[in-house]
């Protein structure tokens, strides 16, 4: 397995770890938007290239629901890289060469930031439902924090996919002026009630789930198969109509899932495969609060847009993907009219793609195109790197 | 509220009842696709309007997934007419002073045909996942068996959305000779991955609660929250994302659903509520059985739709609406395609809507107009009734 992997990272970043950075705010907790105050806070990172003399070469990544801060590179013994080490390293879109890159895990994540998982000081028992309610802001402002942390001022730009388009909307929206240019991709400024609707059938499969145990299941049983149903639905929402037929057509299943009755189809195996599988990597409350903060979001804080972004200076490119119908291109195209109403200096790109949402992590090349483009824009123009 | 139903009934069918027919195919059994037999076979049904002297008025009218044989007019103390009832009845699309219209509970139901939670003789138990696994076929051979029973030997049409247009589909291919004409909405000729994932995870949030207990639980509690989870999921299908964002906007909620954090939205709330009022009315196995037929199916048999209707004499219209994803309009071109290729008689109309799949149950006016006019055709250059 190492081997492959060393085999594969010749031309890429090769080994990259996985870092901790905890702060506790004075007097100790960080305000969150709830009213309720948290810490302290670990934040799980990784950083890919090197920040400049300047520090004026610093991109920050934001990475999407069940994404983490592991975004390139490999982790040793892994079998795969990290979830975006296509578009980051050396000669790539986010460049190694070029621009210090960073990634984190999301506030009420499980994959190292603290979430409902991470031990409650207060109880000596993981926090389960007791965790505050988090929202897209708090996960901002501690993103913020690990930026500043690292002595870094003004990104050279924030970019992001899905929820993680949502937090470069925000990035835009709490801290215009340490925003230099936004890379916003298959995102919504709001979700609309099917997205929500979507969500919810996730959210109350897991807390249908008897194991769920009203979020205190960390000692036991896992509630595998609520969260499996979740992921089910997610994983159709993430791929089109014209993707399924392609990967699967009507090719009859069988393999590696029981039935009471009937033959089933390769898709369902499929899905039961993918619902399976997430279980072990992921945290079931973690789903319920990052989809509840997702589903919460309004990047125009109840107003329009266009007024939220008065006087942004940054350059914004928005991308979206024609087949893309969780995200839908009129949601992309409604963010670039609000910038425009706004005065702000945006571009627009719709990619012609058949994988639906999960285009923003696999139609590399044209991606790569765009997004190498608008950053050398953005730092020639600019104040250089 | 029977006053309610007998003011609004004034035009209308009035009441109606549903009717009850056995069969027990010599031997005794009814051979089902799968190779098992089933008998006797009780069959639920209701009638509306009179059939002629010629037999040559009759039109069966067959239901979608959750629908059943009480497709218009009211039962006796009901606040709401059958599922049709905007398109059956006096001076209607399917108009009741010139047609006879027959509509039945599909096999395999849970709405007085027999299904899986009718009971066994052999056990004296209700079947459960003993009950033989259906097919639209074998639906269609039971309704046949009906219309026999009826004294009918050629229907003037059948018509059907959903589900029902697949039973139209195969009405067409089983009994050419014995449809005159066919009304096919709103369907598939074959399920495409998607329209299978949907069903999956229905189905998986069924056999997930632990009150499924293998399909045994008519003596206990009932699977009342995977098979809420199910019908959620349908709902979102059965929606579109513009006529959600007109119903539901992102108004928040709070009415009647308990949440264990956060707000949650009015969308929500709704499908939690259509979720738990299903359970009332509809079993469980049932979905299992019926959705497992319609992912089933195909109508073509394995080879094309068109060499499937090759000599086919009936006169076929084929309707879709432009917001269904669940059953886009591509998948009935896909069958005007092919009636045009076996040299079929067809005519297609791709409604302008914004209800998504449920539009072929509230597209009332345009639906009318292009039925009344499409039965008057097949009436007048028929044989006339």
């Amino acid at each position: 397995m190492l081997q492959e992997a060393n085999a594969v990272t010749k031309d890429g970043l090769g080994l990259v770890v996985t870092k901790e950075f905890k702060f506790a705010e004075p007097p100790g907790e960080l305000p969150l938007d709830c009213g309720e105050k948290l810490g302290p806070i670990t934040v799980a990172y990784e950083t890919y290239g090197e920040l400049n003399r300047e520090k004026s070469n610093a991109i920050l990544v934001l990475h999407a629901f069940s994404g983490d801060a592991h975004a390139a590179g490999w982790h040793e013994g892994d079998s795969k890289p990290g979830w975006w080490d296509e578009m980051i390293g050396p000669g790539k879109a986010f460049d190694t060469d070029r621009y210090f890159v960073i990634c984190s895990n999301v506030l009420g994540g499980c994959k190292g930031t603290t979430g409902p998982s991470s031990v409650d000081r207060a109880t000596g028992k993981p926090y389960g439902i007791d965790f505050p309610l988090v929202t897209i802001p708090d996960m901002v402002q501690v993103q913020a924090r690990l930026v500043d942390h690292l002595g870094i001022g003004r990104l050279l730009s924030v970019a992001g996919g899905s929820m993680g388009g949502q937090q470069v909307l925000e990035w835009l929206v709490s801290f215009p002026e340490r925003v230099q240019s936004a890379l916003v991709i298959a995102t919504a400024a709001k979700h609309s009630p099917q997205q929500i609707a979507f969500n919810e059938v996730g959210r109350e499969a897991i807390m249908s789930d008897p194991n769920w145990n009203n979020g205190q299941y960390y000692d036991g049983e896992q509630p595998v198969r609520g969260l499996s149903i979740a992921r089910m639905v997610g994983h159709i929402t993430y791929m089109s109509d014209a993707s399924m037929a392609e990967k699967f057509g009507r090719r009859t299943g069988g393999n590696g899932h029981a039935r009471p009755f009937g033959r089933g189809f390769e898709v369902e195996d499929y899905l039961h495969h993918k619902g399976l599988t997430f279980v072990d990597r992921f945290d079931a409350n973690s789903y319920l609060y990052i989809t509840r903060a997702i589903d919460d979001y309004d990047a125009g804080k109840g107003g329009t847009l266009a007024a939220a972004f008065k006087g942004l200076e940054a350059r914004v490119f928005v991308i979206s993907f024609k087949s893309d119908w969780l995200y839908p291109s009129y949601q992309s195209a409604d963010i670039v009219r609000a910038c425009k109403k706004a005065g702000v200096d945006v571009s627009y790109y719709d990619v012609s793609s058949t994988y639906g949402h999960d285009a923003f992590l696999l139609e590399v090349e044209e991606q790569s195109v765009l997004i190498t483009s608008f950053l050398r824009k953005v730092t020639e123009e600019g104040e250089g790197i």
